[in-house]
């Protein structure tokens, strides 16, 4: 039996100030550390080792990632990075207060934004400094391939070919694989590993700091998925997660 | 100009109690993570971007470089592990009181081991439990590999084929390196790159966490090496290396 574990990071400073996100690169809370942590010896009494780990660009996935694997004693293991498994970039809306967004535009047109598969926020201008062309990290990503805004449908194209290609197919030789990301491109994996329909995934609310796993036989069918923990706790995190409207 | 920073990690649990450590994988203290913290603004200071990260499969390195990675916003780059990067293998001496060693062996004796050029300490036993053999990190490494003890010069010959093949050569292409290792094998590879003899690399001793910088033209050739920071805290920490005997 091999398994992959998703894990979605633990609360980052903007989720705490409930603001949009997306490709901005904030820390992760001392709450965030601990629910890394948290996750790491939930792992750990699972007793597996693990041949690589995957992560995203942004901080408070590898920081989430950090603190898991030291939980673990794990930290020689190979990690691999890469902008494709970013949060969904969520356009103009990135630094905004969820709350102050709905009062502007509306608990409608925000909850579309949120939660409409293929409705993305307005895009950042060209010119705009938060334009992921800006940022060195991005330097070798085509600029065709950059967002500059994003919908739940863009970030599974995005991810899809990663998923793909780098990771699920280590499966054949390897037993064990660790994705630390972000809600959005772990739905992403979800949808696409569960055959999920555009309506339900949008529905479906990853807590963070919960492992999610991922077991598949030995000709790489999936065969069981379920959460790690007290299933209290995860069912409080899932409505937390709901209530905040933390994407 | 192309650079090439090193860093020895900073102060570990068996560094402040004065034992061996070797391939012990032991945590950095408190003090060792704000001395990683520390290094990661002196080399934030000179504003460069790194391509790449090295380190060893030991965590006290690993924590090092996420620590200055962290400092330095630079926590998406790529980072290889390896055990070539190790520090020197102390065979049965791991574990062991410096000072009680030498009430044992005598001091003569314990010099040679640990300054001594090719004298390495006796080896571990084949199924005592600290031989890398039974590690899992190691199970990818040739047995004929795996060393049980290791003079200075073992460890020179274990590291050059990494720095040759894997390190260096990238510089071809890239601007800036790090490599995050231990006092003996950042020895080995200043004594590689500035062609330092037998007699005198055993004498030069590499302070914790103060990045030392290698500069070489685009010919690749070494035109300038320095410490980085306040000559008088480099001196202060080299001297005091020399006297704990921290190896």
């Amino acid at each position: 039996m091999k398994k992959i574990i998703l894990l979605r990071h633990g609360q980052s400073t903007w989720n705490k100030e409930n603001r949009f996100t997306g490709w901005t690169d904030v820390a992760l809370t001392e709450q965030g550390r601990q629910e890394a942590r948290q996750a790491g010896r939930l792992i750990k009494e699972q007793g597996l080792v693990f041949s690589k780990a995957f992560t995203s660009y942004l901080s408070r996935a590898v920081q989430t990632l950090h603190l898991v694997l030291e939980e673990l004693d794990q930290e020689w293991i190979e990690v691999q990075k890469t902008w494709r498994l970013n949060e969904k970039h969520y356009g103009i809306l990135q630094g905004l207060n969820k709350a102050e967004t709905t009062a502007k535009y509306g608990a409608n047109q925000v909850k579309k934004w949120r939660r409409g598969y293929d409705c993305a926020p307005p895009a950042l201008d060209p010119d705009d400094n938060r334009n992921p062309y800006f940022d060195v990290r991005y330097q070798n990503v085509p600029l065709a391939y950059l967002p500059r805004t994003e919908s739940l449908k863009d970030t599974v194209e995005r991810i899809l070919p990663y998923w793909q290609e780098r990771i699920f197919p280590l499966l054949e030789r390897e037993q064990n694989l660790l994705v630390v990301a972000h809600g959005n491109s772990l739905r992403a994996i979800l949808k696409h590993v569960k055959n999920i329909s555009d309506e339900e995934i949008t529905e479906l609310n990853l807590p963070t700091g919960i492992p999610y796993v991922l077991e598949f036989d030995n000709t790489l069918y999936l065969t069981r998925d379920y959460f790690l923990g007290d299933p209290k706790e995860v069912q409080k995190r899932a409505e937390a997660v709901a209530r905040q409207a933390d994407k």
